[in-house]
Parts: C-alpha cells; sequence; structure tokens
C-alpha cells in the first residue's frame, strides 16, 4: 500500500500544501496509485514513522521518505521509467532550478497566501502556524503579508518563466517532468486556496491549466477554498 | 583555424564582455585552442560572416557560430566529450537556468558596472554604448546605473546560488560544466572591471576563485581595469 500523508485545512478536502502538490503530480507522472491520508498542521503523530515532523510523507509499503524532492529522487530510484529529476547533471540542474525558483516564487506567494492559509486552517492550527511562521520569517504575520507587494514581486519572478512558456511547452521542454512540477506545486498552493496571483491567459497561466487539466482529468476536480 | 570574435575596451588586452567569457570558458572546458579577435563596440565588420552584428562569434573552420548558448550546443554536437549544455533534459535545464539566472544575476550586475564600463570603452564607442543601452533600458544610462541598489539585488540574486555552493563544488555538481560557465561569465564580467560585488570567502566567491585560478593557470593573469 502507498500512503501520502498531506496537510489539509479544516475541510480534511482542502489540500493546499505546495511540497504536498509536488508530490502528488509527481505520483501521476509515475502512473502510481496512492491513499491520500490528511493531516492537520498539528496531527504529527502519523508522521512519526518517518523520523521528523512535516508532510509530505510517502509510505511506499515498509518505505518511508519525508521531503518533497528527496521523495521525487525515491521515486526515480524505486520506478525509473518517466524520470522526474533523471540521472547526473539533469537531476542536478532539477534542484539548483528549485533553490533558485523556490526563493524567488515562494516568498512573494507567501506573501500574499498567508491571510488566506489562516482562513482555511483548523482552529486547532492556528497557534501553532502562526508562532512556527513567526518564528522562520523573524517577524509577525501581520508584518510580513503584504498581497500588494507581493504580486508585484511574483509579477517580476514569472518573467524569465513567462519568456521560457512562450516558446516551450512545460519547463522541462516538449513533456512535463520535475522541474514543471516542483514549480507548479507553488501554484497549485494559490489556486487551491482559492487565488491566481498570476495573468490570465499568459503563458504560465496556459501550462499551469494544462497540468491542473490534466490532474482533474484523472482525479476529478481540485478542491479550492471559497 | 578557431577564432573567437570579442569584445575588449580601448585596451585590446581588457577582455569584458560576460558573454565572451562564458564562451572562454567552454573552450577551455572543451580543451580547444582558438585565437581571440577583440573588437571594440562598433567594429562591427569583421562579424558580418555571422549575419548578425554582435559578440561573441565563433569562426571554427567553416562553420560561423554566434550567441554563447548557441556556441555552447554547437560545441556540444561538434566535440561531443566533456559535455557543456549536454543532451536532452539536462540541456533543457540548463538554458531554463540561464534564462532564470540571466534576470536575477545581470541585471543587479548592470546597476553595478555600467559607470565602469563607460570608463574602459573606446572614445569612438561611447556613443554607440549610450545609444543602444538606452535604447534597450528605456531610460538614461545615468537614470538607470545605481551601485547600491544593485549590490543589494545582487546579494540577494545570490542567495540561492550560496546556498547551493555550500553543499557542492560546482553549480552542475562534483566536476564544472555549462551552467558553471553560464553565470561565472557574469562574475568574470565585474572581475575584469575592477570589482568584486559579491563578498569575500563566501562560497560563490570560492567557486569563482577556483574557476578563475583554473582558466590563469592556462592562460595566464586576467587583464582587469584598474
Amino acid at each position: 500500500m502507498r500512503e501520502l500523508y498531506e496537510l489539509c485545512g479544516s475541510d480534511p478536502q482542502l489540500l493546499f500544501s505546495p511540497y504536498c502538490w509536488r508530490v502528488r503530480l509527481a505520483l501521476q507522472h509515475k502512473g502510481l496509485d496512492f491513499e491520500s491520508r490528511p493531516l492537520i498542521f498539528t496531527d504529527k503523530a502519523p508522521l512519526a514513522c518517518s523520523g521528523q515532523t512535516l508532510v509530505p510523507v510517502l509510505r511506499d509499503g515498509e518505505q518511508v521518505v519525508h521531503d518533497s524532492v528527496a521523495i521525487f529522487a525515491y521515486l526515480d530510484r524505486t520506478y525509473p521509467a518517466n524520470p522526474l529529476l533523471g540521472d547526473g547533471v539533469a537531476a542536478t540542474r532539477a534542484r539548483l532550478l528549485e533553490k533558485v525558483l523556490f526563493q524567488s516564487v515562494r516568498m512573494p506567494l507567501l506573501k500574499i497566501l498567508l491571510p488566506r492559509v489562516q482562513g482555511v486552517i483548523a482552529a486547532a492550527d492556528q497557534a501553532y502556524f502562526r508562532s512556527s511562521r513567526e518564528k522562520a520569517l523573524g517577524m509577525s504575520l501581520e508584518a510580513f503579508a503584504d498581497p500588494q507587494a507581493g504580486e508585484e514581486a511574483l509579477r517580476k519572478a514569472l518573467q524569465p518563466l513567462e519568456a521560457w512558456l512562450a516558446e516551450s511547452t512545460y519547463l522541462d521542454g516538449e513533456s512535463s517532468a520535475g522541474s514543471d512540477y516542483l514549480v507548479a506545486g507553488l501554484l497549485f498552493w494559490a489556486w487551491c486556496l482559492g487565488t491566481q496571483p498570476w495573468a490570465d491567459d499568459s503563458a504560465v497561466d496556459r501550462w499551469f491549466r494544462r497540468l491542473l487539466a490534466r490532474y482533474e482529468a484523472q482525479y476529478g476536480p481540485v478542491q479550492r477554498a471559497l
């Protein structure tokens, strides 16, 4: 049995973690079935098997793997068809892209999405979310959240991807692979929280909607916050 | 005979184009000898063979190739040992990294380096440089140049590379390859213009100096502006 431990809001159907979305897209890419184990932030007990406390955690038979990029590497080792990261320098470059785009795309999205996250998480998670994020950010949520500044920074961060996707179907070329899912997970985060802070009918938007349509064709409509 | 048409200042020994530096590093990587053909900006006639007007241009026997990334691809096709971009998704990801890092690293460097470029180019190039750059930037050189803002933006843009290089010898892993030279060319640009707008003894600095030392061990000291 394959199980994905993933983050949910007070509504267990509302899955919004960008890292968990990466893994869902990767499992679809590999054609691997799984059962979802939605957890709220503070429901840490089921993660003990992974030796740490953060989702996503993939339990695949006897194997337990955490961290989205490590899960991609595990899936490539265990199910080599349809590589996600691939081998050698291809894998190295996917990891480097993740590091570079994570900073430039994730931080602006966080400025936009913080209030929405607070709106969807369980009452039991509110204090945990605030204290863990304020510690990581070094400031209060209210001082950090700034949807308008976030949208401006996001627009700039997406410019090279917009230029790329105007000429290429996917980030990884003619077919989607690891780089696509590592970045798209961040956009699914926004989408599931009920917003689309990138331009309608931009190349980025058309790329995102190709991945979304493929996902929904297999798994049904993605639950979004109102 | 292999010839590299590349940009020089009023001193023909002062080579400072980031794109030409990429190609020098790539030719060294491939172990290919070449003769330098330094040109000032307005000396366009020798480039006519390439059907366009910008350096770098590589003439390799009968073949003439322009554009640094296209030259990398040409070198891989023609001299497959020691890949620069490599094949398939590895090459795709190197091109995507170039697009992403070009925006985030090059623009801050340009804000820092503009006055230095004006200080080293030939008198005959001054009007061309001003009009071509002001057209591309949509503003006067004086309005765009801002070394202090550039250093702050560069520091931020280098953060993911600093984190990466703290754990990896090169951008492309254990050995340097195309991604390293595509980014390092931008730092050679600053270096040759007489400045080092990244932190001394940072992981980025140690990486740059490894590439510089390897280059100088083969070709001798790099000429820098005073």
